[in-house]
């Protein structure tokens, strides 16, 4: 029989539509260049996205034409989410901290026509400009500074557009509305391409309330950049119930957070691991000081994923009454599949069980269906030890990459995306990544966990930092080796990191070969550590 | 352009698999006639949904075919909201508060195939069967005792089953999955047909954070019944996130809701006001003769719905901390179609302002369009004053009625659905209801709104319950009448109310023209004031 439900699609233009209607008094705040605080409220933001989406078909943007944006977290970058979109475009947000090379070679493969670039990023634009050329390049007046002729003035363009007489692209809920390209460590970058409905589907489950949980009341900092898997996809949540938010531009440092947070106190914020690392330990050190100057927010929670979250950290937060919330996920994910809540189970357990979960990469989301696949092709039993490849499926997954013939390393014959990272699950769902497939330590026969090895090493006093790689042995095949950053004034001698290390558990066959201290872990341009760069160096 | 994502249908196939992998060790606690409590896991509830899916279909249920249910709120109803649709069927849950005529003539309106009925009310089955033959009568034997050989036994039909071999029917998303009468006190029920995508989508939507905000953790109540608009929709939303549910079968007077909440004290429940309002006058009468048995649970949130929410109530309640949050919606709506939570503007505002907006109809939820359409088709300006007709378009609205032709006075020519329900909207999108079209008074031409003279009525201290109807008056048109309750022992001379409805802002032409006391209001199956009846009873 058919069921009697209209037939409505999920719709980014619905999203806009609400923020405008309900929400025109909210507010976006947007730290500019001279780390000055502008507010936008909603009901402007509505305006300027219906504006933009007018005016870029008036310069004869077509339905599916990718428009990429080359900018920091602010209104401008928020407009663009929602006014692409509505003019039937795919917003391609390009990743700033990538080489100048890389990123025209990025708009060239998603043949990219127009672009809207920040006027503080025209240095890095003019590098890219003769490997790539946009049809149109629209400057948004970040600064302040007058746009050169030479370009669009990305406000003169909203002040050409009629945002009360525009009216959206007409639209299946299954076309595209934004792409992104994975950041891979190896091989060449590959496009993800996002649709009203995938948009929609992990806005809302991202909403449930043992996920991000986001409330109209809340305050959100978006720390985790716009052009980063679309800051997670929080935006376009926020914007669907009205939240206050507060985009933090291109001052990411310690410092420039903290003082935006104390300004601003969130309720809620994301980022990845290195991100809280830094900041906890400015904090820290200015308290010690005896500098009161910030105040971190109690009761803000964190959204922390990217990288796996050391339990160290997510302990130093909580003495200050901030709690991270670890998700797990990637561009291929859209990227929420997994979130490291607090199951009912575990309510009334002490801390010690509470924080060992939180630093688990949490139990899978609803509409994500995931597997653990064992090398001989078999689901992992759920007992928190047998390993094997994360495997997912949904109606937010990718099925492929854009112009890319599907490969069998990357998707299996069933049709569920291999994501590569290694993992174990635990009888509560609970996901453990143990590692990246090609960061696995395999010595002697048996496999080392170098994520383990790190979150143990970062709990020691000493270290800053720890990255764990495979070095070539002839003996073993493969022996771990750490590098390790200290903290400022601080030593450690080998005897002392070993003897952390089997206090932690772990064999002695499994302690690192030897530790390499470095002044700074080189790292990818999404802040993770860069393996690669490690090997390299390290490989003979 | 194409997006890249994967062609995966929404499925409650999918909730129930989630359910049965990762909530094991959940519960689901059930209240049998005999008032003990009968406790299953998630992980039996899984085996004997699949089971069931299997035995129906060796029973003979093809795609699309319907298995009514009669049954109270309890574990077997919950394994036919999952093994019904898994089989490929669609449960059409029978409201067991209509006469057994009205039963008969709705199941054969749905062409019924199949009944699962709980073994007590087989005398209401009896009395319905000569008017409509199921080609199977399942009966689930929820008293204990033994099912007779003219039925098939429900527990037996499971064994019958096969929980591991059980494949899944195939599915399109806009599949029907389940389907509800429309309880209208005019006019004969209409069939609603939900699908798995408008289940899905419901069920996301309440489960953000500002709506049901539904938690693993929680403890859930549906004292709603479940062939009330899926009790709201909640019960899939519970599964979908492994929720503890505690299921309150037929005993639902307010001494045995309270000795229930006492022995396993939920963080939420979800039920009609008369429901609260019988409960909060049997505690706080306990408390005042000094009975201190019962114990309401401090934090606990309650979802209510279904007629307007008196402020008085909300207050009564808040004094015991516990918070009632209004929702609206019918069953054309799925149902949720706007929650009174409090948005940020309001946080500040003291108790007043945060009771008053709690007691609208609440701001729209995502996915769910609405508007306020007046009697000249315009929409209604955001000002609190301008009042029209609720109208709502969306992926969980439904666009017709089973086996309806659609007609104008249900459906827009655009496609919104027309619920009859009156309005203003507010500068932030509260919607507060007025009246059902059919209710509003019109006097001298000005409209009177029945809702806002009960609900101040309602607040008077000698008063248990009022309804306002419209009575034919030779000057004026229309005058209002007022049927009131009075508590036990209270007496209020008309003077006196009038006086206390002045206070409460109304003008002196708005007051009742006469006020009439009876034992106890109508009702309707689903517990709202059956106004047809007193109108009938007043007319002259």
């Amino acid at each position: 029989m058919d069921a009697t439900m209209m037939d409505v699609p999920l719709s980014l233009n619905h999203v806009l539509e609400r923020a405008g209607r309900y929400f025109g008094t909210a507010q976006v705040l947007s730290r500019l260049p001279d780390k000055s605080v502008r507010t936008h409220s909603y009901a402007e933001i509505y305006r300027r996205a219906r504006a933009l989406a007018s005016a870029l078909q008036r310069l004869g943007l077509k339905p599916g034409d990718r428009v990429a944006t080359l900018c920091w977290n602010h209104y401008a970058h928020l407009e663009c989410y929602f006014g692409i979109p509505a003019a039937g475009g795919v917003t391609h947000t390009l990743n700033l901290r990538l080489s100048p090379r890389e990123i025209a070679w990025i708009a060239a493969d998603a043949r990219d026509r127009f672009l809207i670039v920040d006027d503080i990023l025209l240095p890095l634009y003019r590098q890219l400009a003769p490997a790539h050329t946009f049809e149109k390049v629209i400057v948004v007046p970040y600064s302040g500074a007058a746009v050169s002729d030479e370009f669009i003035d990305y406000e003169a363009l909203l002040d050409s557009g009629d945002p009360d007489g525009f009216a959206y692209a007409e639209h299946d809920e299954k076309d595209a509305v934004a792409m992104c390209y994975t950041s891979g460590t190896t091989g060449r970058a590959k496009g993800v391409v996002y649709s009203h409905r995938s948009t929609i589907l992990h806005a809302l489950v991202g909403c449930t309330a043992d996920a991000w949980g986001l409330r109209n009341a809340d305050v959100l900092l978006p720390v985790t950049p716009m052009f980063h898997v679309n800051a997670w996809g929080v935006p376009f949540a926020a914007v669907m119930l009205g939240v206050t938010l507060v985009l933090p531009g291109p001052h990411l440092h310690p410092a420039d957070l903290l003082d935006l947070i104390t300004a601003h106190p969130p309720t809620i914020s994301l980022g990845v691991p290195t991100i809280w690392m830094g900041m906890i330990q400015a904090y820290d050190a200015a308290l010690a000081s005896g500098d009161c100057r910030w105040q971190l927010p109690r009761g803000m929670r964190s959204l922390v994923g990217g990288a796996a979250v050391p339990e160290s950290l997510i302990r130093a937060f909580a003495k200050h009454g901030v709690s991270l919330l670890q998700g797990w996920g990637m561009t291929e994910t859209s990227p929420l599949a997994s979130v490291s809540y607090l199951r009912r189970e575990l309510q009334e357990r002490g801390d010690d069980e509470r924080f060992r979960r939180a630093a688990t990469a949490g139990v899978p989301v609803p509409l994500v269906d995931i597997r653990i696949r064992t090398d001989d092709g078999r689901d992992a039993p759920m007992d928190g030890k047998t390993m094997g490849e994360i495997q997912c499926r949904g109606p937010y997954i990718t099925a492929s990459y854009y112009g890319v013939a599907p490969s069998e390393d990357k998707f299996t014959s069933d049709g569920w995306l291999r994501t590569g990272d290694v993992a174990t699950m635990d009888e509560l769902g609970y996901i453990r990544i143990t590692d990246r497939t090609k960061d696995l330590i395999k010595s002697g026969g048996e496999w080392i966990s170098s994520v383990d090895l790190e979150n143990a090493l970062m709990a020691h006093a000493a270290l800053a930092e720890a990255a764990v790689i495979a070095i070539p042995d002839q003996k073993w095949s493969e022996r771990p080796l750490a590098c390790i950053v200290l903290k400022p004034g601080a030593h450690a001698a080998k005897a002392e990191l070993d003897a952390h290390l089997l206090q932690a558990g772990f064999a002695k066959w499994q302690l690192p070969e030897r530790y390499e201290v470095l002044d700074a872990l080189p790292r990818t341009s999404t802040g993770k550590f860069y393996k690669l760069a490690l090997r390299e160096r390290f490989k003979s």
